[in-house]
Parts: structure tokens; C-alpha cells; sequence
């Protein structure tokens, strides 16, 4: 990918540097209604909407427009400054501008951080679609801080963090348990929290480096995220929404028992798991009589195939077998036994 | 970039041939209004308009909403038949739906199979500018074959035999001496021409090979263009567009001249050169009068920097040298030369 990371708080320094090294003729930034405020000042500063329904072509065209009017030209550098949202939409625009201006992500969010702007997918949601459209473009540079989270509402520490957990299971359960001990009502400890991310992101970076362009072996990262994703898909066809990292994290527990009947993941993991989702991700909207249309919404997740539910599992953490079919029947008994770890 | 390159008249074989290759869920085709005809009658037909106009946002959104609409998945296979305007376009809305789908080009005119469907340039038209929106995406596999060349018209044949032409320019004596032999007044040796076309062909593929992205080497496929975009953006501007290969091959000669100024390129092969020119791409629409507005062009070419006039230059045939700065009095000079040689 010949991504390279940078892991710090002091970003001005950081971005000054690769400015040096990348000696661009002009740079911009992009960054949304919201982290505008940290690049205020800037003098070229390209300001997209926020949320899902920003994520656009119409902003993407903005983007484009204003790289055009700005002057850009292959030799600039677009510096996208936000979150998920920002960095897919930034990259791909800078990906596709003159075929391909070289971008730096500075992701604002936890959840940015560990996963969307790391990677190199980039796009847009398009006819209602999330991220219909894109492209696997990385970014040169990523600067990965932790300055932006003070003012982070705890929910979206907890959305993120639920990625940083994902990646511990993935790779090293030492890890694991150090993360399940975090308590959220502490004020953040920068150091610590910003080893935690070059750990958790290091995950991302390897499997990705063995992949891609996800033929195989990348949907590794997907643990949690078939079961996830129904979730998620059926809060927001209700209308109530739920954040990503809570349903990410109810579906590693769902998919944790899952790996448990199938692959003899140990229960003692599952327990531990299931506990920390239990403490801190609570509100979970759904019951039995869901059942029927979340194992519909799996069997149309975008890695299934054939109208089979596939997902990632674990033997063990640490040891993740990818493309795993299970039946309706495994999942409505590991849902049965997500809701008793979540006491509902 | 993992591009296979197959030349074959048989075009129906050798498409059964990959679809069980690379055993797609779903196969579409894409064609312009005039390519249609040669795949009407196939189930899954996306039909763009053709020409430069239709090369836009609006093609590319029609080309995204007609796939989703047929269900196309990351398995499925795009099959662009066209000119380069269908293979940049279909390659490039293929190559964003779904962050990527497979495609097949199949070029149906001679500038297409010599240039725009091999090397992974993708893109379309925005705000007025060529190009100007596009990704670098490889299709996965190119069938070459001189079976739609039989109604081409010859000014078509013409300019597509201008990039065939500059190709042995970059590498090899004795097949530019082979060429510039062409009668394009007899009917078309597809044997032969398919085994120039291969020569041809092995030539892009070989520098691409070694600079995908067009960070430096890349750029001695700029052969002929700096010079020859402006008599092309000039012809454009006045309303008198003349066809792309037409203006690559007064810039050839423009350059060979100033090759033989500069890099003492053998006087020889620029009469050759000239000569060929002059039988065939006689229409040359400027004068002395124009030479201000042709270096202001040149001075803003998409690969000039800083102002300056910046050539791809040859020592001799098959020896190149990228990155060669020229003033506008060397410029001027092989223009008044060109014009001789034109016999205006």
C-alpha cells in the first residue's frame, strides 16, 4: 500500500514535515461542518456537510469544483481533516481528481482512526447505498493523534473503541484483556490511549498489506461485522439509528458465541466479551420477533454469497478463519445468547 | 498492472474463453450509440452516447444506476466495446461501483486498441476538461482484434495509425520504416495489421509496466503530444476540432525536428518522418500567425511545469529522453521546419 503511519499529538509538526518531504505546489484541506474549526485559518479549506447524507456525489463534485477554481493540479496534496465520512470522501476525490492528487488523512475520530482512514478505501453512499461507489486508493500519509477526542462524546469513543477490541481478537489476547479493563467514565490517558491505536491500527495495516484489494484474506477485518451490519441495517430502516461500534460490538459477541458452537472458541473468552459489551454498549433495540428480518439482512451482507450467511470466527483469539457459512439456526441460538449476556 | 493482452479476430471465442476464466456471477456490456450494433441481441447492454460530449458525469451516473438496477455484484464482469471514449468511461464507472468491478475492453476502432484501452487510464470530461476525472484501473483483460476496422473511415485508420507510428518511434528503426511503407488506400491486411498492432501494442504495455501511475518513465508515451495538444486544443477553440492522431503526427514531426536541434535525432529519419506526414496528414490548419497561441497552450500542458515547455525528445529512434525542456524559439523553428515539410 506504501501507506506510512505517523503516531502523534503534536499534528502541525507532523503535517509540516511531510509537507517538506512531499514538497507539494499547493495544499488543501478538507474537512466537514464540524472539524472545520481545527484548520480555521486555513487558506484553502474545501468545507463538505457532515453525517451520512453528506457523504455524496454532490459533495464529491463540490470537492472537485473547488480543487479546480483552488488551481490543483497532480503535484498538490489534499489533507482530509475528520472523520470517517471525510476521509472516504475526501480520498476518493483526490483519488479521481486529474487520476489521483496524493492526500494525507488526519482522522478526528477513534473510530477514524482505527479503521476508516487506514486502508485505502475511499467513496461515497450513491442512490442510497452505503459506499456504493469508490475506489481502493490509499493515502500517502496518515497522522494518527488523539488530540481531537477530548471533545468526543463518550458514545463515539465506545463506536470506535469497538474496532480497537475487534482488532485485539483478531491478533492478541493479552491485548484483549488489557482493553476489556478500559472504563470510559476516566478522563482519556493520551499516551496509553495512543499505544492502543498504533497496536490496533498495526492489525489493520498487516492484513491489508497481505490483501489489498480484498480477494481473501482482509475479510478477516469483517469479525463482527456480518452480524454488525444487520444490525445497523435494520436500526436505520426503523428509523433509530444505532452507532456503528455498538452494533459492531453486540455482533463480535453474537459472532464470539457463534465461534464458540463451531469452532470451540473458549467459553471463558466469550464471557469476558460478552460482560464488556454488557457494561458499556447496553442498549440493545432488538427482541425475538426481529430474528427473521436480521437473518434476511445477512443473507444480503455485501461479502455473502449465494443467499448463504457468511461470516468471519475465531478458534481462538488470535486464530480467525474467514468465509465460515452458518445456519439460520446457529445464529438465532447465538442471538438467544447475546441477549442473556446483555440481561434482556 | 496484470493486464492480458490478447489478439484475436475471433472476438466471440475469446470472450467465452475468459467468462469461464473468470466465471462472473453477471456479465454487461457497454457500447456507444454506434458500437451497440455489434452486441445487440446480449441481455445486459448499457448504451452511453458517443463523442466527446457524451463522456461525462451524466454517462458515468447512467453507466452506475443501470448496473444496480441489473444487480450487479464485485463478481460480475463489464465488457466496455468501443472507442477509447467507451473503454475510459465503461472502465472507469466499472472501476468505482462497488470500489471495482472486473472489465474486459474490447476496442473497436485503431486509436482504441493502440492506446486507450491498454494501461489502465481510466476517466471522463468535467467542467469543460478532457480527463479531467479519472482513476488509474487496469481492465483485467484487453482482446485486440482489427475486426470493426473494415468500416472504419480512413481519417479514423489515420490518426490511430499516428500512436502506432509513434510507438516504433520509441523503440524500433526497422518497424518505423516498415510503417511509414503504409498505403492506406488498399484494403486492410488484417494478418498484418494485427501483428503490427501486437509490436505496437508490446511497446505501451512495456513502458507502462515499468511506471503505472505516470511518475516519470511513463511520460516517453508523451512522445508527438505536448506539441501535438496544442494544434489540437487551438482546432478545438476555433470550432474546427481536427482528429487527435492528425495532431500527434504534426507534433511528431514538430519533435523530430526538435530532436534533430537538440539532441541531434538523424536528420534522415525526420525527412522519412516528414514525407509520410505530408502524403497523409496533409489538412495542417495554422500559420506563422499562430504561434503565439500554440506556445501559450504548450506552456500549460497537463505535464509542463512552472511555465516552461516540457517534450518527450528521441537521440535517435528507440532512444528517448523524457523531461527535455524547449524555448520558444526552438519551438518556433521546427515549426516553420514542419510547415516546409508539409509543403504550406
Amino acid at each position: 500500500m506504501g501507506q506510512n503511519l505517523i503516531f502523534t499529538n503534536d499534528v502541525e509538526e507532523a503535517i509540516e514535515r511531510l509537507q517538506a518531504k512531499l514538497a507539494p505546489n499547493m495544499t488543501m484541506y478538507i474537512a466537514d461542518v464540524n472539524t472545520a474549526r481545527f484548520v480555521l485559518g486555513q487558506e484553502r479549506l474545501i468545507i463538505i456537510p457532515d453525517g451520512d447524507t453528506g457523504k455524496s456525489l454532490t459533495s464529491v463534485c463540490h470537492v472537485w469544483d473547488t480543487m479546480e477554481r483552488l488551481g490543483a493540479t497532480r503535484r498538490s496534496l489534499v489533507i482530509n481533516l475528520g472523520g470517517g465520512m471525510v476521509t472516504d470522501l475526501g480520498g476518493f476525490a483526490a483519488a479521481t481528481f486529474k487520476r489521483g492528487v496524493r492526500f494525507i488523512n488526519v482522522p478526528t475520530t477513534l473510530l477514524g482512526a482505527v479503521d476508516a482512514a487506514v486502508g485505502g478505501k475511499t467513496g461515497f453512499n450513491y442512490n442510497g447505498l452505503k459506499n456504493e461507489i469508490g475506489a481502493f486508493a490509499p493515502a500517502c500519509d496518515v497522522i494518527i493523534s488523539t488530540r481531537y477526542f477530548d471533545t468526543l462524546p463518550v458514545k463515539e469513543m465506545k463506536s470506535g473503541f469497538a474496532e480497537v477490541l475487534k482488532h485485539a481478537m483478531l491478533s492478541d489476547r493479552d491485548e484483549f484483556l488489557r482493553l476489556i479493563d478500559h472504563d470510559f467514565n476516566t478522563p482519556i490517558n493520551h499516551d496509553d490511549l495512543l499505544e492502543r491505536l498504533r497496536r490496533s491500527v498495526q492489525v489493520k495495516v498487516d492484513i491489508v498489506a497481505r490483501d489489498p484489494n480484498e480477494q481473501g484474506e482482509r475479510k478477516a477485518l469483517n469479525l463482527g461485522h456480518t452480524i454488525g451490519h444487520a444490525f445497523e441495517s435494520l436500526a436505520m430502516k426503523r428509523g433509530k439509528p444505532v452507532p456503528h461500534g455498538y452494533a459492531v460490538a453486540w455482533g463480535l459477541v453474537t459472532e464470539a458465541v457463534l465461534s464458540h458452537l463451531l469452532l470451540k472458541f473458549p467459553s471463558e473468552d466469550v464471557h469476558l466479551l460478552g460482560n464488556f459489551v454488557r457494561d458499556n454498549y447496553r442498549d440493545f433495540p432488538f427482541t425475538c420477533d426481529d430474528y427473521d428480518e436480521l437473518l434476511e439482512l445477512m443473507r444480503h451482507d455485501k461479502k455473502s454469497r449465494d443467499g448463504e450467511i457468511t461470516c468471519t470466527l475465531l478458534a481462538a483469539i488470535g486464530n480467525y478463519r474467514i468465509d465460515q457459512t452458518v445456519t439460520p439456526d446457529d445464529v438465532t441460538a447465538a442471538l438467544d445468547i447475546l441477549r442473556d449476556h446483555l440481561g434482556i
